[in-house]
């Protein structure tokens, strides 16, 4: 393996980066389908190719860039584990990536996780250590935790390494269509649309790509638009894994590559999850969501467009259907 | 295209009939992708191959049968269109793929058929003429508009076109996978599980082939161990697309090639149900979750297995669901 891409520095994810982090993950994560839907098309006129990260290996995208982390880690990081605060997609992911390397994945989870989070996580072998549900305590803990164990902190999205490996979806999406007009991700910490974004410029012939997020979480959208970092501060939208803020590593890219961040309406959101379970008969989560609903609330540069969209996860509540 | 497979007599469907049925219908089906899941082969001790019909055109595998039924009419028939009394996925089925074919459908469905499902027969611009919901009055219903339109009766299940093409599902698994040993399929009127029965006897060896079938519907199974068609009585499944009854050319084909019929518990269908949805992150209704089901109640003789299911379809209704 080349030392040379230990040496990440801001600005300097490559394509050659991409390249290399998706031969490393591909013996281990899912090269998921492009599904369409006739119906959809109509209804939005446009014709829309839906990558299925929702069929990814533990439900979503995160599990690329986690293996992407975790492969590249050397002998001594390997045999101290990896470790993460989150109550998300990531913990899971982590942990996926963590046993299928064969180390140890220390997940610092907020103690009023849900049952369903932590008992997926430890269904794939994680230790979970508990703390107060705060940004505060979840930062302490964890560095009480990395200085115990000596494991490699791995951040869900501004980690370059990360970034890289979400780029992989965006890379097959482009392998896998022809004539792509648009590409759109969500956005929430910014790992998914950054690498999304390179992956774009990298391969796609520039094809303009714009990030879709909830109105009640536009971080992204401000700080985009006043060109500096804009923290959302404790926003509730529907979109959970949309809550988090722009990181100093993904935002860079964002400014560069993307071209435009889009806002949606809570209703439009739950509307789009129903049209995608209902109409291509897959599970997405809140999140996944969000660029169709980009779609259903009607935007003329959009129309007989060919767009590709990242469904980034499918790890919804089944007990609680927000439609219900 | 041969005028011999125009002249089917019981027992007469060939394995060129299928691969006819399959060449016929290929333009026009989605090839339905295999999926499997870790955590399920784990949960039942085997491995499972999971074909998605639930993620073909019009969310069932009732696509296949229908478009090799109307594309083999001739210039004739196709003026005059087709017909069927139906209120679940044939409809949707024969209707979309009369669309496809640029001829009439005329659906007998009961005054009291779902709002989701009229709307969907509608959407692809069928003629719904409604009666009282009794199965005297579909009947009669149907031959009127028979006897007024000219147009041909498309059986949903009793009809040795739509039992060829559904067997193009369990051909494509066949293709997709190797070395099963056991190929599972739910049983309502049975042309599915005949269908299913013919592509493994003609070209997968003679694998065993098992109908999956609810205890409350329980006609397949009397049939098959009585040797003679006993017809259910107005049975109460949740699983409603497998309430209806064996017909005389699918009994004789499930008799002869069929090695077993398990019969299982409605809360076993709904834990299938459900563990579909969260695993696979894929919809299945409750009778597409009836083969999960027997695997979950447990048979040493599946044990260790490699075994192909066809998840039949994916028309599940989004606002009652049963766990919830």
């Amino acid at each position: 393996m080349a030392e040379a891409v230990h040496s990440f520095a801001p600005g300097m994810l490559t394509a050659t980066d991409l390249l290399e982090a998706h031969e490393r993950i591909r013996p281990f994560i899912h090269r998921t389908p492009v599904f369409s839907s006739t119906s959809i098309n109509h209804l939005v006129n446009a014709t829309v190719f839906f990558k299925c990260e929702n069929l990814q290996k533990a439900g979503a995208f995160k599990a690329r860039g986690a293996t992407n982390a975790v492969q590249a880690l050397d002998r001594q990081a390997r045999q101290n584990g990896v470790a993460t605060h989150s109550s998300g997609n990531h913990a899971q992911a982590l942990t996926w990536a963590a046993s299928i390397a064969g180390t140890k994945a220390f997940l610092v989870m907020p103690s009023n996780s849900s049952r369903v989070k932590i008992s997926a996580v430890r269904g794939y072998g994680g230790t979970i250590v508990f703390c107060e549900p705060t940004l505060k305590a979840r930062e302490a803990t964890l560095s009480r935790v990395i200085k115990e164990t000596g494991a490699t902190e791995i951040h869900p999205y501004n980690n370059y390494r990360v970034i890289a490996g979400q780029a992989t979806a965006a890379l097959e999406l482009l392998e896998d269509t022809s004539g792509l007009e648009i590409v759109m991700a969500p956005v929430g910490g910014g790992g998914l649309l950054s690498g999304t974004a390179l992956a774009c410029t990298y391969f796609g012939r520039e094809i303009p790509v714009f990030g879709a997020e909830p109105e009640l979480a536009n971080d992204a959208y401000l700080s985009f638009t006043h060109k500096k970092l804009i923290p959302s501060r404790n926003p509730q939208t529907i979109a959970d894994g949309l809550r988090t803020s722009l990181g100093d590593l993904t935002f860079p890219i964002i400014l560069k590559h993307v071209s435009r961040i889009y806002t949606v309406k809570e209703e439009s959101i739950i509307r789009a999850m129903r049209l995608i379970w209902e109409r291509l008969k897959i599970l997405v989560e809140p999140s996944a969501s969000v660029p169709m609903a980009v779609l259903l609330e009607g935007h003329p540069e959009m129309k007989k467009k060919k767009i590709g969209i990242i469904l980034s996860g499918g790890n919804a509540d089944l007990d609680a259907l927000p439609w219900i």
